[in-house]
């Protein structure tokens, strides 16, 4: 993968195609199919192979690819939600009466970082209703708490360690992340819902979240949703200087000096002269839409909305959110 | 203490009075003195007579009158917050090494029930700092971390549970709870600070804080600030009709049928009274004043300022705020 | 009415009956019916005697009453909305080419009077599009604009002032303000809309405003929507001594020195004595629910609706909600 | 200036220079000086071969450098907020008595956008004292008052529009309209104040604003006051291949084909090119710091010290910032 990172399975397997220029991806299996206007991708890392050659862990990773006008159309959302909850089906075995706790990730002070924290205000909470006045709601309405536990720099505490210390107390039987992701590409910015049930890796998206959550650390499954929300400026200056080097090439006589010079560049020696001329100036600069505050309320009204359906099967989507309301 | 509760010390010892007609308070200690234009006054319940007396634990209760003033000014912010670090100092003792949770309770979507959350998001936070990149501080300074769990309607999780789970995993020596309070009187809302090392009862304020947090259930020290931000409408109610019968029986004959009926008027009957006729209306209203933001935006920058100054003693306030900022 | 005020006609017209022990209330006619679950009343004040008794100047007062479970029900608001765009019919005469400005009087900073600036945040506007891009929109749909001019305090200007001036230079056909009101009784609040077509009076809801907007003062037909968003604390207390003395009357022996006194007690007396013990203390308290966002932005959405499936009857809801978002 | 244009004269004169490789501008006076830990740079247009060669009217342009570091530093603000009155001196003759009307353009959902509307929120409102309880208010203070009137797309209405309506009623002797402005490089923003005299000029920073402001359009002097806060992602683009085609020149055999085809490069061909490869991609983004709401902030407190000194010099910074809380 080279130093060039994406959360995002569906890019890795692009990328590693691209630069091995080939088709098949070892250890890793890629379905696709339509649900209802949604393309959906089914990538599943089988083995240690395919941990290898797409950087990372086994497992499933179902990628939801929709067009950016769900985000000025309300009905679209609530489609996207259905197809989301879909999606999460065969990732979740979930008996009637399990506990689900949802985690909001992400810094609710930086708006491309907060829909973690977004998605955890649309949760329908139930759990202290089933504690406490078990008379008051539906039998067949499973217990949900959630938190946003906030970042590292604003609490002083891992999130891990936050995460850890409430799931002891409170014994939830499964945990749905919700955590906002780095694209490699501008196009996926807040058009690409990723859900996996391989947790969440440490270094994504605009914060600094390091300490993995997972089956493995917490004990109980995990099932992450991410959406990417912006793109590193320096991604952006990586990509555009890759597109005109593939323009220059184009046009360039094949065999001639400068045909070579350009094919002979490396993307790590790009990435290198990205960094010399772009550092100093680019710091911690990042590339997001102009109306990012509504597109990412959009963002967290579809996911909240898709794990709602989910963890409430016996509900429908007007009563949940008359619920929240 | 019969049906009416407050979360003030200063409060529960003026209904004792008042109500037994006495100037002592068994078993309770009451000192009061001025830092410089503020009163501060130091109840301390001693025994098992004094709790029973006043209905709240044994041990040391502060508080600080302020001004109204104060919230229109920001020198006197900064004084008041130099008043409340030096109120606390009594109540706990800091090793330069030991390591601070500061909790913020209270609901961030209810204006006046907010204080907690917003104090957090002001607490100079430095616990991951010292573990991570030991270098880059000073060494006098303290570990502090901070969270702000939400309320048991937002998470479904008791606040306790969420605490005691966050405490195990990051082990700090002390907690300061910081949280909006009840009062009986409209005069004390936004006006007093109550410190105390008791822990924080259940039932307090706006919103539903439902297990205790203290020495006794958390195993650590537990140092609790509050603030009275409203007062119940009913209260309000109660308050009036207190004050008109006063007016009446000042104007009635002594002796007279008028004059006995009034002096007749038991608190609790008066109660029922209240609840006959306000209930169905009142529901769940609450009395604030008009510029509440304003006011619980100072409130918060207050404490949060005393909460820094006491845990960061080798720094100015102005390097705090810078820190902060 | 002496100097207990109120913006709703519904209540001037209930003070009058039980101050004057009447029921009927000259040069006034009111008519009560029902739309689906909704009470309407319109009142009409047809002459001078009618302006006199009701302290209100001539014209039409149409209130909805609606359950306060509508707030908590998306379906419902939905229907409260169309409840309201049939009740203004009757008041506005609408071209189809004719221009809207809607204006949201009241201070965004302070929850309860910010109704009428997070109306008009949900105002389908559409005049630049008319004016500009004539062919990316449909003919019949109406030229709106909208302003939420901010408060004197905010400003340092009439709100009256402003309002003109934008007048003057944007030319619309028709005016619709929208406001936060006083109300007399807690059981209004955010409860009750009025619909008016005599302008907003001077001095109203929870802020200043103090220039009459009306047909008089603008030269164009002037629609007041408003909405009780408090009481005021003195109010309160007031009905609650009201609602005791009664209490004491009922218990009172009739003729008795007693019952002479209570009877005797007049609204402006009470008044004085309200001030008399709770001035200092109650300042600009005011009487608020506790979940007071929540409410107002569902009053908003409400009354958005009803303005929006006014102004642009082409339309359905669904399209101009897609159309705002 | 060919297509790319820059709200700043500090850029326009770089990019003359630059272009036609000379070292001075026609009709233009530069001066530089330093203002404590500030570059100040004084761009004067004298006639109509400056206004040619610089893109812009003729009049006074003042620039502010800040280093990134006072964001980070209240004290640092202050500083910033006092070079800013000074460096506004010379653009403005004020009378004591005359009123100032501060216009905050920009639209406040969008964060980089909201520079206007938040410096608004800090003016020191004095006018409606002045005219209303005169005898509250010291007479030095000079009556004042500002709006933020919202962008075209919220309203409906041009702002021009609006603002000659309300100037026409209010009348004020001087504008100061504050702005968010749009920069060629990413190492101007958040960094850089301009001041000048001459106006707003149509289709600047993040939203759209079509109606110059200025003292031809509106009949009393025009003070603007911009701040560069977001970069177009396309503009990175385009800075980004500037720089990488310069690192390839200097590696190339001077002469050779590949040299000349580098160097052929113009920068309108470029600017087609970027268009080409990046518009269905990037669309309408922007590159803003990770932390762009805590930056904005700081930017605003920044301008409305600077506003409030220049407008209020009979008062301290300390009591302005008492008066405004």
């Amino acid at each position: 993968m080279g130093s060039i990172r994406t959360d995002l399975a569906i890019e890795a397997q692009e990328m590693y195609k691209e630069k091995n220029s080939v088709e098949e991806i070892p250890g890793t299996e890629v379905k696709e199919y339509r649900d209802g206007a949604m393309k959906v991708t089914h990538v599943k890392i089988l083995d240690n192979d395919g941990e290898l050659a797409m950087g990372k862990p086994k497992g499933d990773y179902i990628t939801i690819d929709m067009p950016i006008i769900v985000h000025y159309d309300n009905d679209s959302k609530e489609e996207v939600s259905r197809v989301l909850s879909r999606a999460m089906k065969p990732l979740i075995k979930l008996d009637e009466s399990m506990t689900a706790l949802v985690v909001g990730l992400g810094n609710w002070n930086i708006t491309p970082d907060a829909i973690g924290p977004k998605v955890v205000s649309q949760i329908m909470i139930t759990r202290h209703l089933k504690q406490l006045v078990p008379d008051s709601i539906d039998e067949e309405i499973r217990p949900v708490c959630a938190i946003a536990p906030g970042v590292l720099g604003l609490t002083g505490m891992e999130t891990g360690e936050v995460i850890r210390g409430i799931i002891e107390k409170t014994k939830p039987d499964l945990v749905i992340c919700v955590d906002a992701l780095a694209s490699r590409k501008t196009e996926r910015v807040n058009r690409t819902i990723q859900v996996s049930n391989t947790g969440i890796s440490p270094g994504a998206g605009v914060g600094n979240k390091r300490m993995e959550l997972s089956e493995r650390t917490l004990g109980i499954p995990v099932l992450a949703i991410g959406v990417p929300t912006v793109v590193d400026a320096a991604t952006l200056a990586n990509d555009t200087i890759d597109l005109v080097l593939e323009d220059l090439i184009k046009n360039a006589t094949e065999g001639s000096e400068f045909y070579k010079m350009l094919k002979e560049m490396e993307s790590s020696d790009k990435e290198q002269l990205m960094k010399e001329v772009l550092d100093p100036k680019v710091g911690d600069l990042m590339v997001t839409p102009k109306d990012v505050d509504m597109i990412i309320d959009s963002v967290s009204k579809i996911i909240a909305g898709g794990i709602n359906i989910s963890l409430q099967p016996s509900l429908s989507l007007e009563d949940i959110n008359n619920f929240i309301n």
